[in-house]
């Protein structure tokens, strides 16, 4: 069954028979794919990497930049792809990789992504995609449904109307941010007596014809670096993106958000939009989105909610409070492939009008045409894959009652791995999860003691000098363990308000993956303190400094 | 085996386990997986659509916009969305779908794609892809290479530069079009001076700041409708999309592209970019490369090649002379999913300097620090899968001897059927193939020689009522003949200039697939005949009319 060892050559027959539906299932295709569902499953089972090697070392198996000549065999790419690409890649699966968003994948998608695949159908047309294009809108009403909550009526009006969307299917969170706000932007700008509107006349005669002195996006300073990239790329400028301070809990102030509004204001500065951000990437804090909604009513602004990460949470009945003011929202973007479990590539942006995306409609001659159900006319991207479908698997295998499961234990882990760490006398609980995302680090007790000894005498130079330590510290402890392969937490930089808002380098976890025990919590924390002894640099410094 | 008939229900356990690496290889996943695989096959062997059925009867499957709250079986999923959504998807690799430029697929890209799902990887940053960055980079070099051929120095030094980018993969054609001319905008409004440049500042001050009445991108009347997007989302604006008249072969006029921008320049409208078309979509012509780089060198202009379809012909050694010229681009699109036979999701934009990217790049303070090797800072998108492994694949299994072969018998192919269609009493040739693209339209002898007689005589009412009528023909046999599901071609309308521009429907035709015979062909012909005397409305009116 296996390739004869000859070499491989370009022939007429070989190539016709690569595109030939595979007969047997003891076809030499199926006995590749055997072994690589097996190889796969022994690498998921092992650790988050494989084999830890050096990038530099890795990027030598990727030199040549000449694509080769002669054909390969499949079964020898797969077994040479097998030790040089999936050996160093990242088991972001593992119940003990808890560093990003993301997610975990139910083994179910698995076959229907190859099925998704095989069926190639590109969902810009209908002489495409035909089915998919229904199950696509059905999956944005669902998801519409989900953040709204609209009558059946509206439901049964709008969800396969050829010329409205209920939403926008992207390949991620940052396209869909970018195609809310520049639905927001052009809606700002419509057409308007002679003037032809921004999307054709251009942003330069849309600010002459209204007279604005600039354009302006507020949000918090925890807003999502995609939002600085859209606001560059619709030509509102990154400088315009105006990150407005947090409190102590990471949520966005609206009070000093609507005295920035005012200030603009005053300058012919006008507000695109308000950007409230429900599950912020480096906290995990939920804005109040219901003085947002107030604020942008009052500016007649349009209201984004970028909740990528945090909008599954709606999918739980016992937490989707934590979004409420989310359905007051103009636009809402939540990336499947996050807290819902679905792979990399399915992200979304819900409008609550079905008439939103008439702002950025298109059309073309040989697709698109007008009054046509194609979902091309309305999206920032083209040619597009299927994977609504593995959206549709989800939200049907899963179910509400699942996904309540799923979601409840998730946050409950979180708090739970948050009380582990405050009660440990050498760990310090920097951001306590509000969904199920949570930020610390480790702090030896007699550090700790010295560093509120210090904040009580106000003496915020000393506070600082251990605060760089710990950062340092934390770095080197963050980088060995992503090395040593056994788990994985990220790290970012926070200014928190205990510190007046001195820089502060955190762990980064996120407790979205079923699998990870509370026994891999405990782990986590213990092979961090060994980790913390090794370090020759920073530790011995910190506990010196702590004595003085 | 099969699961047990009993209600699914959201377990904790129950879900706990679908997140479980499957056992062994008889699990209950399996057999669904070759039930999936048999079916697939089994239906990829029948005909264009499995069953035929209108839009309005399938969306009935997909009207409950209310997530569901228990739970499915996978095997009951699967078994449902086998007759609910295969069965009326499109069989975009049948060889007799000649219509689009989705491309059939090579079988071994299956088990990949799993594989590649599986892993899930997210190639926005080093920690959640590892080897899958270097792999990418690798990709896009070889892809840098086959355009531009650098040396070998060249790509030492920069292939795997964490501050450079040799290109970027995108998810399709339209964000990496998009991509490039975001750079070729920030590039034009740099900083300068006190001015901060446009990415920071915003299009409005920038413009001020450089003294502009507008913007301006050249390109054919034949351009994708992407570049129009992009000139609304970069602030352009649409109407400043400028489409230059093409010649009687539908490239662009580069002798009135050069008029347009003298005309411009008068106006103080800049230039951003020129947009040169390799293998237009609806024509498959590739503009004078070599001409519009001399104008782009003239008019200090960025040049952007959109070889999204095209592109693949530099893979044959015999045939990419016809994109002389692509090699002065400073940026080419370049779609894998089209003629690399790469699934959906594939886009590239490859940069002919290393350090093009610098005007778009952006960080985090959580991941795409500055000086990390994530390619994230350089890319539109944010998260993204780990497509480029399947572009990978298909370099390494396939090889340039391979492509060498698959792309001269396309092209070989559309010449083999412009040569039927011209030598079929009852058929026009409307397109020549300059690649592997053809138009045609069935249009009887007798009413060819009643046209030609009308257009002798200088009677160009009367032959505009031919083609009202003949458009209307064409319609209702590309209608007819995708419903009938035996094989598809799409349709367009052209301007040619043989009929002085008059509105002209047409049938189009793409000849990628490797498994379409000579024979395909012949019964595509014969197919349309018949279809033809079904017609009780255009075809009576034509030929009575051309009795007069």
């Amino acid at each position: 069954m296996t390739e004869p060892k000859r070499q491989a050559e370009a022939s007429e027959e070989a190539l016709w028979r690569i595109f030939t539906v595979p007969e047997a299932p003891d076809s030499t295709l199926s006995i590749i794919e055997q072994n690589i569902s097996q190889n796969l499953a022994g690498f998921l089972r092992e650790s988050i990497v494989a084999v830890e090697k050096p990038l530099w070392q890795i990027e030598r198996d990727f030199q040549a930049y000449q694509i080769p000549a002669q054909p390969k065999f499949v079964s020898d790419y797969a077994e040479n792809m097998m030790q040089k690409l999936v050996a160093h890649s990242v088991h972001t699966a593992a119940p003990s990789f808890i560093g990003h968003m993301t997610s975990a994948l139910p083994y179910f998608v698995l076959p229907l992504s190859k099925m998704m695949v095989g069926l190639n159908q590109n969902l810009v047309k209908i002489e495409t995609s035909k089915a998919f294009t229904p199950l696509e809108r059905q999956v944005l009403g669902m998801m519409h449904h989900l953040v709204y909550g609209e009558t059946e009526g509206f439901y049964k009006k709008w969800l396969h109307s050829a010329n409205h969307s209920l939403g926008a299917f992207c390949s991620g969170g940052t396209v869909a941010n970018m195609t809310a706000l520049w639905i927001a932007r052009n809606r700002l700008l419509r057409p308007d007596g002679d003037f032809k509107g921004v999307a054709k006349e251009g942003l330069f005669r849309a600010m002459r014809h209204y007279g604005y002195q600039d354009l302006a996006i507020l949000v918090s300073e925890r807003g999502h670096y995609s939002l600085r990239k859209a606001a560059d790329i619709l030509g509102i400028g990154r400088d315009l993106l105006i990150p407005v301070k947090t409190d102590a809990n990471n949520k966005v102030d609206s009070v000093e958000m609507r005295r920035v509004a005012a200030d603009l204001a005053a300058r012919s500065i006008r507000v695109v939009a308000i950007v409230g951000v429900a599950g912020t990437t480096e906290t995990g804090n939920v804005d109040p989105l219901d003085e947002l909604a107030d604020l942008a009513a009052e500016l007649n602004c349009h209201f984004h909610v970028d909740a990528a990460w945090g909008g599954a949470t709606l999918l739980s009945d016992k937490y989707r409070y934590l979004l409420k003011g989310i359905e007051r929202a103009d636009s809402v973007t939540i990336d499947a492939h996050k807290q819902m479990y679905v792979p990399m590539g399915a992200g979304m942006v819900v409008f609550k009008h079905p008439s939103a995306a008439h702002a950025i409609e298109h059309h073309a001659e040989y697709i698109l045409r007008k009054g046509s159900k194609d979902l091309g006319s309305q999206t920032l991207e083209g040619s597009r894959p299927g994977m609504a479908m593995l959206v549709h698997a989800c939200l049907q295998v899963i179910g509400r009652e699942g996904y309540e499961i799923l979601i409840n234990r998730s946050l409950e882990k979180a708090r739970y791995f948050a009380g582990l760490i405050d009660l440990h006398a050498d760990f310090e609980l920097v951001t306590a999860p509000e969904l199920c995302l949570l930020t610390y680090r480790y702090v030896p007790a007699a550090v700790q003691q010295a560093m509120h000894k210090a904040m009580a005498d106000g003496d915020w130079e000393r506070v600082q000098k251990f605060n760089e330590l710990i950062s340092g510290l934390t770095k080197f402890i963050q980088k060995r363990q992503r090395e040593e392969g056994k788990s994985f937490v990220s790290r970012t930089r926070l200014k928190p308000a205990t510190y007046q808002r001195q820089d502060t380098v955190v762990f980064r976890v996120v407790l979205a993956n079923p699998l990870t025990t509370d026994a891999i919590l405990h782990e986590v924390l213990a092979e961090q303190i060994e980790l913390a002894a090794m370090d020759k640099e920073f530790l011995p410094k910190l506990l010196a400094m702590s004595r003085d």
